[in-house]
């Protein structure tokens, strides 16, 4: 579904940069998985977003209307297969029905919007392993009740 | 796979009791989510864990062994329905490579441990609507050479 | 996933009673279809709610903790065979990306939250054949960049 | 399924024109929605609806033949993973139920058609947050009895 | 989904009282094949024709109201298994399209109402191997353009 | 699976030409849809029937081998979604074991052929809108003991 | 689908009079794979053989309707994981396609028929390990062209 | 997975030089199902055995590195639509827990080789139709205890 | 598929008699990967080390039989969702065509027997964490020509 | 997923310089198996072990980064159809409850890491058959409680 050419273009501009995602996040001024999300095309760029990009991977401008436009998202296969992705997969098995009922304990019934929604990751150091940490943080929608 | 009378006991006898996984994190001395998860049979507790526990919500000793065994874990659907639990999905489709990006970025070729992993939800009171912050944190597994 | 006794007992008090969704939709003060969710265990009544509806479908108050109880959503199969509920599945397969764009275009990059959402149906009467209206109302999420 | 590369085209020459759905709502004489569906390969034009399109997105008329066609309609992955799209899907999941009871208790038994049927959208402007609002209406057809 | 004890009393009263399915489309004046949706939970009777039905069976009025209800539709599996239900399977995978252009050369954009629809199955005698006709017949529903 | 080059191929020529399938019914001497499932890559013609409908179609002799030959058979999506595709998965589903008990009251343990096995469509003009018939028709098999 | 407490109770007898399904072939006078069809409820006896494989086996003839009647048939799981199953899969995997160009070849367009079909086991004794033999025999059906 | 190109390759060939499997038997000193497989990428040649096919075929020698390499084999679709090849499928489903009750009789756990095997197709002429035999000849396996 | 409530009479046993499968290893004189395979109804014993097993756990005698049948085998879901489990499938989709390259370069076209084959778990001890040791060993099978 | 092309190369260069991966071994330094992943794009490699292998097998380096990147991986079709790799399925679905259990009886709740993980293939001599030994060894990684 993604726009495969235009992440790789994407990817090969940023490693003949010898840029990182932490470099992009300082020029664009957004998150690095908020852009390694515009890079997979999961997410839309403002105009002045996507021309900063370009410009800083040395891209022509013609990528503009692509950076910009509303992807149609998802990443396709049901069951991931890919051991990183997959964790996320298995979390969402495992704690699923135990994340529900606290949430909605603390808050009632609703969801966690996956839209009005950040994701940041950290490298937490650590002597006997260092650790990800990753923070989900999304808007409480109650279900409305009409 | 689960199993689902257990969870119904523990449920039932905790809201006759009146307490929040909140409350029971105070008396076991473990996290909410955690706990949480061992209503839903993907967790297994100490013999003392399970003693406080049934102890605390004025059920059986019988339940013990339930309690201590190592469950075969998992949710069952694919592709969860409940809209909460989606979100998750959700997540993992749109942002499954960008995540894999970063980390791998940030650390080299791994994975993040949904093992050697914790997971801790907050609430984050906000006057345009509060905010479900749930915090991921799991040992960066790289691999192996061999 | 639903507690299918639970939907079975509301079912057949309403039909003794001789009472429509739309009855009682003037009880409750809420919506038939908001009501007929509740049947169905995919929403979740206050205490006052449940109470009214057990004491007018004669039932009794040991329901109210089941109708009040934040449930696990959904109808299972991943296609639906009934011949009414899949036209809502074809609908989402024949217009989902023409809904997309236009939603999108006029919105920009974002979903029609499906959770703050009301769903109303009404019979317009016409002489070549009667039509249902299903009025579908969901606050626009535009995409956090962060 | 659909003609990919007809509705790149159809989308490239309407951004080029600075055209919007509503735009060519006015001059095709059909709803937004339904125009959408056409450049989706979702619906067949006639032969003056489709001179009209290519005319006012400045096209070559040999793609008339490709407009007035009758598709193979549908979208695809049997779950989609759009955000946007996946909601009609929950909607589905979540309010099946109710929808086919309040529907039959008001018409008998039958569904609504999904040809039968127009699809309207909306912007309804709200200061807490705008909302988006989908029309659905479609012919009641009873089950025949033989 | 089918109330499956249902169709088994109905199916061994009939059994027991040495009733085929056309013996009873005599006396409830509705096709055979009706009349065998009707036990397999995919049709609703009229009170007069379920009355009829369980006065025929010799079964109690007890099962009226099963009848008359307006049941969830549909086998279950995906592919079916059954060889005789599986070629009809088989014939929507084969003659599909060429159904589809057929019909569509003929009507125009549209397609066979299975709502308005009737199923006739006759004995077709034969030296060389008696044959089964099946024939459908349902209302052609052209797309409304709006 | 099938060959879509060449059903491209026969539907422009068939379409050049302002043939309709009734039209080579006429020529071929075998049934439009018939020769639709040919196009469609689901039937193998003879020498003599490829030269017929190449000549008519003003197409190369090249293309005979392709006519001749055996298909693999076979639509791809396991439940289709095209509309009118899918009413054809919906009768199955809904009139599967009805049509399965009727056929064996009359016939014993077998089933309808889909080999040995004509269909047929007509158009029956009805002022209340004009429908569609379609006739299968099939060998009866009994299954073999042995 | 199978009747699995006809199965149980048909297994349990057959082993408690010690007999193999071969001893029941000498008795019913039909091959043991087809006896083995009717304990698993793939099969329809007629009255007289159901009569004698109840006596047989010392079991009531109440069981005997359910030995007659026209069984719903098929395994069930999509892919099987029993090995044993497994390996049919697997042979119809590699060597579908090879099979179905020396049959074609063969036998011109067409197909073996699965019901006009017998199955036969065969133990081949072979001092480097015995072998089984399944000698499958099907009517030939030729696609009939209409 | 297997090599559709070095398949069209092959078949083309053979056509054109008008031979049949039968005829390349005796070339190839080989199975003619065998040497199907080997046309459709599911078996393995020897470089002798590659030799003697590509001289009879016409072909280039350059194709023997792909004739004799160790292909990934598999036909594709979970369940498969081609009718002749169904049917197989067909078997496994309605015949798979007989055959595996009356092998397991003869042999004790364990299962008939799909790898030690040979698979042979022969046409036997009967007035009443010509009938397909399939002889499968695996060894059979017992499980290892250990 | 397999007798689960046989499985849980042998868990609790064993647990009752606080045995390990190493100590059954000991009394019945098998792995005790093997033994947990009996468990599982995954594997089937002879009269003798049914005997010594139900003894040992102080069983009734009764489950013999269930212990010496031939069982359906098998996990059931496609993906299994436990994370111990799906470590394995994990394996088979990462390593799965690189074992493949291995094992045919050493022993040609063929396979490792999962028949003719024995599991062995061992538990390495390490100070950086103890190691899970799981040796597989299966005859190798080579494809026959034929 | 994997770069398929990058693979073919591999390979192709592989077998002109007639090497196998045991020789590879001695080359790079690392296992056979886990330069068989890094060909199939399922394992990354450091700049060094990229160099020596492009080197080695007379390759271009500019294949190293594509060598180096971290690779998504994973296979692909969820059930495999390759007899050797569909046995290492069938083993977890038999062996996959039995394995859960002896490995948490001797470690406690827990898995075994598949990525912290080595898999070593031999080939042990026999004169009944030589025999493929596959050695897995994975840290243990216990369940975190928190």
């Amino acid at each position: 579904m993604a726009n495969v050419e235009l992440t790789q273009t994407l990817l090969a501009a940023k490693k003949a940069k010898g840029l990182t995602f932490a470099d992009l996040e300082t020029v664009i001024g957004c998150d690095e998985v908020w852009i390694a999300s515009l890079f997979y095309g999961q997410a839309s760029a403002s105009e002045e977003q996507a021309s900063k990009l370009v410009e800083t991977l040395g891209l022509s401008t013609d990528l503009i209307p692509e950076l910009t436009k509303f992807p149609t998202k998802g990443l396709g296969p049901v069951v991931p297969t890919d051991p990183l992705i997959y964790r996320f997969y298995e979390i969402m098995q495992i704690y699923g029905m135990p994340m529900k009922d606290v949430i909605q304990e603390k808050f009632g019934d609703g969801i966690m919007s996956a839209i009005d929604f950040t994701l940041d990751i950290e490298k937490i150091e650590d002597p006997k392993g260092d650790r990800v940490q990753v923070t989900m943080n999304g808007k409480f929608l109650p279900y409305k009740k009409w």
